[in-house]
């Protein structure tokens, strides 16, 4: 029998119940469930920080993996719930496009149903903890193996996420900071592909000259611009928190200019 | 062979190694242990939020769950511990009262044991760490289907938990804030059977008016009264915190009347 | 077929995906793996940390677990990576000692290979994740049984963690404060060894005379001094935080005397 890996990525915090009773309706349908816990500090209702969470992990799993995702500015609306194919992965989300990133770097052409088949929920359904009532106990049925089309149609118009852009501007590429990791690094919507040779980053009142491969090659205390392990320019400190040094948080504009040539 | 699934909740919170030894003596013990963490951030010793925890998340566990609860204000006193069965659910907890709100949930008539069999215990046992030494070894033999008398003798007379009921006064029912959710919702001890037709709460220096069923019938940002995804009533700000928004915390009274009638 | 299970230590914090990839990579090569999160709230690159919360955690597992523990102030310079064999434990580490007071309570002579053979890392490497890159791979192999000399050399120059040990002065025998835990009690580095009879310890401003035995010999809210679990000087507040109370963390002296002789 087909028992797929089950993970789980809220905005539930720790100290509330919530993540526990998603877990106990998950096992109660398949007693064998294969659960991890990705992660449940995501910033409440953050899809920005979602989107990126799960663009930097999902694409690691092995294939048939079912990934649970609530983060969900929209409970008790009438937005989408959605049971989403992109490559070998599945993902069970609100209808937000907190999802599009990690699909995206899995195949051109996700596969998207909406959730509507109710015989699939919790009968006595909440109308506040849908994570409980029905993506729950539809990411176990999946686990088993039921088909997608089982759990409603087949979707083409679903949520996109605006995700912010690097814009061109007189005073050269200017990107932003779109999450702070856990070590105080800011990690940037800007890609490699964005950064011409020898470039120079304006973030605040900060100056940050050229690339870095690797942290190693700074000193310990030293602000360093680099490519982080997923592709996104990041501005770190050596051994510390650029968030704490330069006083920088999300949303903060970094510029990015050719450095100047040096004289010869 | 019986493999009983096992959970987790504790005090311990991060960055300790104390869930982390439990982990191992299970594993010790059980190698096939099926180990789920609910949660390690119930406040020090608090153990109303235990309570609010176990209740909202025990019930919804498979037949044969083994629940481990370690938050023990009495720890290195003579206070007791427990293995109870409630319903379909084992609990292996000190004799606090904290599991008492869950096993209501599940059954009028629990069965509970005095854990007083050494023979199941670590036996070089610490004085300040029973949930490594013997709640953690009970919980791995319980899961191969050990008998409950064989861990100790049936117990009665077991700690009640004093839990602040809602009060009856001239201006109204009175009840209050027990816990403070990881969004700031602020969950009561009322219950929706504590409500009449069209209530109007205090709080603080605030007045909500009506219930909504779900978020989506008010503004974001807007603050509402709703009985939340467990029979609770909840203060709640729409995709915000209700606790930073009007200030309230754990201890707060809540004021129920019925609203004024509207003028026709 | 061997199925080790394997846990997961870092300093990675919550809400970054550094812990979910890493997860990912140990499933995509052992779909089976038995994945355990032993704690990601080490503080960022403390080894002292690191290595209490081993030394306290490690020596309880079953044999054949795997340890991965990715706390790592070398990321990205030429620091080693190892494997481990420390009684019937394996450890996968970054080459900074954090592992060795683990490994010293399981064998007086561990043995160690340096992670040198790329056949068993992720063939596209990052330069600063290598926990994701080549630790986690390299447990995800190891827990299928494939022999330690299969990653890379045997090595015996290892780097050794510097601790600080307590110091004989006139004042007396001086210790200090390791590690605050998440119960706010003060970790310090002498052991029960460590003390004569009846002694008196000044800690800051603060003197707590003699051991109790335990937490239950005091009354609440009191400060003490006791041996902890693990065979380690707590100074602990009964029911409360000593951190707080005393307004003491992580390095602070605690001078131990012989206590004065009581006058007949």
């Amino acid at each position: 029998m087909s028992n797929r890996p089950i993970t789980l990525t809220t905005d539930f915090g720790a100290g509330s119940p919530y993540v526990a009773a998603m877990k106990g309706v998950l096992l109660s349908i398949n007693p064998q469930a294969r659960l991890l816990d990705l992660d449940h500090a995501i910033a409440p209702q953050n899809l920005q920080q979602a989107a990126w969470f799960l663009e930097q992990s999902v694409p690691w799993f092995p294939p048939e993996t079912i990934h649970v995702v609530v983060v969900d500015p929209g409970v008790g609306t009438q937005r989408r719930l959605l049971l989403v194919r992109a490559g070998t992965q599945w993902l069970v989300t609100p209808d937000n496009g907190c999802w599009m990133p990690a699909a995206n770097r899995l195949t051109p052409s996700p596969q998207v149903w909406r959730l509507s088949n109710s015989l699939y929920w919790m009968s006595d359904l909440s109308r506040t903890f849908h994570g409980r009532d029905i993506l729950a106990p539809v990411a176990a049925h999946l686990s088993f193996g039921v088909p997608p089309e089982s759990f409603g149609e087949s979707l083409q118009d679903w949520t996109q996420l605006w995700l912010p852009a690097p814009q061109s501007e007189p005073r050269g590429l200017v990107g932003e900071v779109i999450v702070v990791d856990s070590f105080g690094n800011l990690i940037t919507n800007l890609l490699a592909s964005h950064l011409g040779a020898d470039p120079l980053f304006v973030i605040g009142k900060h100056t940050v000259k050229g690339l870095v491969g690797t942290y190693g090659e700074a000193r310990v205390g030293e602000t360093v611009a680099l490519i982080g392990s997923a592709g996104h320019l990041e501005i770190a400190v050596v051994n510390g928190s650029a968030a704490d040094r330069l006083g920088i948080g999300v949303g903060a504009k970094v510029v990015v200019t050719p450095a100047p040539r040096k004289r010869p």
